[in-house]
């Protein structure tokens, strides 16, 4: 049983994203559950056991394994499905362990932007007092990393997925748009007309790859970079801005 | 003459909210920008001498004040002809003195989200390097506070400002919507039917405000609030999400 459960948003991959906050509460934690493996990233791992040694906490870190996905289920019944297993990986991992405090969890930039682990904390019987400590999101280790504006004077920002722009394309009336988890450069189906590309991979990391340019001229440079640097770690997390060139 | 010109994101104002690089930048800083007063906001002062001294920076420190802006011009105008003073203030501060490394300036939440600081940096001749370090923004530190997710699963976010949402009224198809900079309470102009707030002040600090509910019931209360906190502390900063209910 977990009473209190804390979700520290750790940035994007550098342990200099992290805030006061999220050190003091890394310390201030009786446990840590640390995922193992499952989620294909031991690199991941790596920054996170980093983060945690760096912070200089005695809590006890305890491993869970993520379980994983059934691709013949629906979108929304999949991730439901799979938000269910992880609380129960979780409860699983604690066992009989009564932890004399507060559970910590490391959640990769923010936990409100596209990360599940307060939706998982929902299923917890019984639900567990949240705290959530805010990190550094991927929308501003790229706006930082190209030293760029995300919106114009007093205008709009739409943040959306690569799987929505593929189905529903540019966004109505939009002006800047962030796009996050597109693991298919749905960029290249827009209509380049107009449009600027700022694209960033491993941001915060030592590995950091940016390109930026017209649509038109940049897509098929962000393509072939994305395939190249994939290959090359078995992995990748990126993250683009488009903005529609009337925009001042 | 600035050389290197460092804007440096400082979250929504807790010193607890600044990261271990932004830490690191303002001891790294040769010479730090203050604004001494003009913003109308000794707390703000305070907060920001409070994290240069928590830094343990042994950096110059220069104070410049704001111009005041003429109410007289449209509103572009009248934001850049700001812009063009606000550089003009920094030059007439840094006078002759030819900082011996890079010049940093205190951003409140992130450089990147409706700051200005960026533009300002470009009227400087020549125009200097300029890095960015991300800040916790109030968009972050307004889910943290009430741990909620900013996103549905999936789902899009609407990133405006009051004045956009006074003028435009509820974006076109629009789920999720954060409105910042928003002196005049617009919310109370949208149809409240199946739609949630979650609104917050101060947030970060010690005075942090919090309250949320359906836009109907929360409306009024959310106005009062603002009204007596502003009353109390002679200005306010505050930030709100809304939700329709449709969404999941």
């Amino acid at each position: 049983m977990i009473q209190d459960l804390w979700l520290i948003g750790i940035g994007t991959g550098s342990p200099a994203h992290v805030t006061g906050e999220g050190m003091q509460a890394l310390r201030d934690a009786a446990l840590i559950l640390v995922p193992q493996k499952g989620d294909g990233k031991d690199d991941l791992a790596a920054i996170r056991h980093g983060i945690i040694a760096a912070s200089g906490t005695g809590a006890r870190m305890i491993a869970f394994d993520y379980p994983v996905r059934d691709p013949d289920l629906p979108y929304q019944e999949r991730v439901a499905e799979w938000h269910d297993q992880i609380a129960l990986r979780w409860q699983e991992a604690l066992g009989d362990a009564a932890p004399a405090g507060p559970v910590a969890l490391l959640v990769w930039g923010d936990p409100s932007l596209y990360d599940s682990t307060m939706r998982i904390a929902a299923r917890l019987a019984p639900p567990p007092r949240l705290r959530v400590v805010p990190g550094i999101t991927a929308i501003q280790a790229l706006t930082a990393a190209h030293a760029i504006p995300l919106n114009t004077v007093n205008g709009p920002v739409q943040i959306t997925t690569g799987r929505r722009l593929g189905r529903h394309g540019w966004p109505e009336g939009a002006e800047t748009v962030v796009v996050m988890l597109d693991g298919a450069c749905e960029f290249r189906h827009l209509d380049p007309e107009g449009m600027t590309i700022w694209w960033g991979a491993f941001l915060g990391m030592p590995e950091q790859i940016l390109h930026h340019g017209t649509l038109a001229e940049a897509s098929g440079r962000i393509i072939a970079l994305r395939d190249a640097a994939r290959a090359e770690h078995g992995w990748i997390m990126d993250t683009y801005m488009l903005r529609k060139a009337a925009a001042v």
